[in-house]
């Protein structure tokens, strides 16, 4: 294979957005968060993605959180920034904020809420490529958009060098494999292909994947810098074992009671409420309409951080 | 039955924006169509809905749209306006904008993109109803959100005063249904159910809707005005008779070749190249990702609209 | 308009199958349950429908109940077959037995778990129409096979004499509205567009429907005649009162715990355990893997059918 | 881990039914298919699965498949049965007919067409197990069923005796690594879990499955099973090549132009095209409603056959 190296490869958390009691940014946990991150080793930072509560931040929270966050991360690795809207022209907004606030490359989902077809999609990522200048990555998650990219698309936008790469958070493992390989044939200089899945990192690494960008990240960076260093030295059973322990500790997303907590309010508040009891940041505090976990919860995420060996 | 009168009844048009060649909002086109739609009898205006292109307008877009409708109407009737944003902390955001443009109330949906269950739907319209002064109305629209309002849901809203209405744009008749029958017997002050759907306004009258909110309405005022009235007059073969001749008109939205253009493109462009063919708007641009209309496409618009008696 | 009347019109109930509490066709309690039918003035019989039960029996069981069916109704009205069976292989063997049997005319959906588009569909329909001597009707239930049969299809199956109509349990009434006017445009000879919702017949009689198969009708078959009879004579007063009460009735289906009973559990157990209660049939038992209404379920239909004068 | 090996292990592909031009089964072909799979090296067969047209055979045409496969796999290898059902009381009568002609085990899906809750289908899997000698599988395949089964319900049943393996299409890798982690934790004596993917088989294995049951190992048996060879040893780069070559090769799906081939159609059509080509089964004929590929379609799977080297 001598396609160059992807641009984005290795451990990039999408960075959790700390929030006050009163549902500021706060800016301290927040830093707090991000150095943990680099300490722990990742290779680039995620910022205002789903787990940052983008779609549940105002503009002004948007904008103060990702200046902390490249304020923070000080050049040391890219840092790639949400641009979640429902449509091309609210988009562009957003990746103005992120070009000015200094971000190293944009990424963004198909359209949402508005009805739109494949032309639409394809129109959508063309047009902010075309409109930005930092690099452009895909976000694929059709459980939040209800569009699935497609692996021609993909490839085809790849080709033409609108997109620099693509976070995969679309379960769909059989699309994600002949993805890599499409790209991989077609020989795409730089192209990063990044699974969303904390559960599966070595399996999609095996597959090819050039990293991950895993929510459990913020809780455990050092556990998956380690599999990822396992899996680029080809030591596959240490990475399978640290994924399994991983995946034992990604259950902390089921201490909250699913009778009255929906999805979201399951992964963030969870993924808030192990870092608020491992110290790293003030408030547990999710954004409305989520709850943050109570007591009860808050104590089975604590099992669950000492039976990886983080408490 | 001794329920009061709903607030909103009668034909409540959804408001297109019109827009420039270069993307902007024209206000002037915009006030020709309100007056239109004011001069044909409508009971209220349904600012930045879907078929105002809401979700792909900039706030200042929206803030600019909504100033000149309400300006335009003058407080001769309703304007409900649409604060659609994925979560609670932003439509309250867009609400206080609402509230400070003059709106008379405001309609939001289920929260969308973000992962979420019954929970969080109900606690996301008790905080917007509780911060905001205005009436709030919701928005039943699961192809835009993927989530279905049930009937239980609004109900218990309505009863605790949370919800003053209803617009429904869920394509479930049968929960519509049993939705009117529910309010009804809960014998909720001043409730107003309004559907959504334009070819089924006779029906849903029938069945005890409140009034409609027609995107066609935007093409055919007067039509939907004359329907309105025969339901309320109990002449039911009148209204079916119209409502058929409205049902062809909708095929106008068939005029967009399905090949190159998703359900937006088809509904939205059609309803703009109708009214620039009706020279109500200067062109009938809109937002990316969609794309206007061609030359053929507005061909048959054209050919519609004379059978419709409408050129 | 001077199209010739559809050919099968009015109530045509979707006959339960009876069972007995080891799971064995009930032949006297189904006698029973039809001949009241019959008593009540319904038009026709629609047999081994979803509320029949059909795709739980097993082939026997289906012949037995057809058996019984066709021979009560002596050639009274008609008997439209249900065959249900993924494609169109098993579809024929199905309407060989319906054929043998005496039915009247045979019903079948789009096929299902195969997973098929849109030129498999129109071929699975153009297939058994060319291998079967009675009249086929279409059975658009995407909740069941989850693929919506679109208004152009059925319009183009109409005109070229593939179907005899159409029974629409399809929730979307904007499609069922615009098939009604495609059909009446193409002068379709003796088609029949027959609702499948009991709680939205006025509306949809108005809007044009031929009838309904209402699997309310089996617990109450005059309510729904006299409803029917209301529309007919433009009586529509009389028919949304009555629509009204019956839509209450319906909430039989709300009896059984959803938090132990899914939608075929509450639907027929509720219906079978009305008719228990209404003398009509022996035992509500139903097929694994559904349950049967318990004590307190019971209860709550019984409360029911008291205010709605049944009993 | 001390857990007792699983009972189905290995390369066990789900057989393709061969017809002959007028529909029938062609035993010939079959058997020689059947032939081809044991030389290759499999470790079972997956018999009247999804890709053996299992919903299109009439029952008699089941009977005979099953008679032909285990008469030719004569006892060498398990023989795993589909019963593929909508209801409880239909796969009954399938696992009866399995039972009286030979198979080693059976495999059924979650209730489908039918309207259940999670109530249901427990219920459904329970009552199968409990009538029936043999041991059961779960065939997990949303895309078809509608219906995903729960990490949850799998264990549950597992540690209940109820499953004795589970045949995952569900296209959810986090799903499917949660699986594998809960059963290896609940220490469940012999479970199987099984992958229906035929392009991620070297991560899922990776990630700790038991086998796989690749509907492309008609093509290629031994393809796959050099794949599950180095799997095993821990050659995770040999592994890697072999499943990216076999993912290219799967590329013959792409063949048949979907604007006329749904999914099975283009599936099964090229699975047996392929092996029409490599001269092993007579026909390419596919079971009403797909249809078989033509000639331009063939071409494009003659060309992947010889670029992975099998032509």
């Amino acid at each position: 294979m001598t396609t160059p190296a992807p641009r984005y490869t290795g451990v990039v958390p999408p960075t959790l957005t700390p929030l006050t009691e009163d549902g500021a940014v706060d800016d301290v946990s927040l830093e707090r968060l991000v150095e943990r991150l680099l300490a722990g080793g990742v290779h680039g930072i995620f910022a205002l993605g789903s787990s940052g509560e983008t779609v549940f931040l105002t503009d002004e929270q948007r904008d103060r959180a990702l200046e902390v966050i490249v304020k923070t991360v000080g050049g040391t690795v890219p840092v790639i920034a949400g641009c979640i809207e429902p449509t091309t022209p609210r988009v562009l907004t957003r990746a103005a904020a992120a070009t000015r606030l200094g971000a190293d490359a944009v990424v963004t989902t198909a359209p949402f809420y508005a009805i739109v077809g494949p032309h639409e999609v394809e129109r959508h990522f063309r047009a902010v490529a075309a409109a930005v200048d930092l690099p452009l990555l895909a976000y694929d998650i059709p459980v939040c958009v209800h569009t699935k990219l497609p692996v021609a698309l993909l490839t085809g936008l790849a080709v033409d060098g609108v997109l620099a790469g693509v976070k995969d958070s679309s379960g769909d493992d059989v699309g994600f494999r002949q993805l890599l390989l499409a790209v991989r044939e077609a020989d795409v200089e730089g192209f990063s292909v990044l699974t969303g899945h904390e559960v599966v990192v070595d399996a999609m690494m095996l597959a090819g994947a050039s990293g991950s960008v895993p929510g459990l990240g913020n809780v455990d960076p050092e556990g998956y810098v380690r599999l990822h260093a396992a899996c680029v030295r080809g030591d596959w059973e240490s990475a399978r074992a640290e994924q399994d322990r991983l995946t034992r500790l990604f259950r902390i997303v089921d201490a909250a009671d699913p009778a009255t907590a929906g999805g979201a309010t399951r992964g963030v508040g969870a993924f808030k409420t192990a870092l608020q009891l491992l110290g790293v940041i003030e408030s547990n505090a999710v954004s409305l309409p989520l709850r943050p976990l109570d007591g009860a919860e808050a104590t089975r995420v604590r099992t669950e951080l000492e039976l990886a060996g983080l408490l």
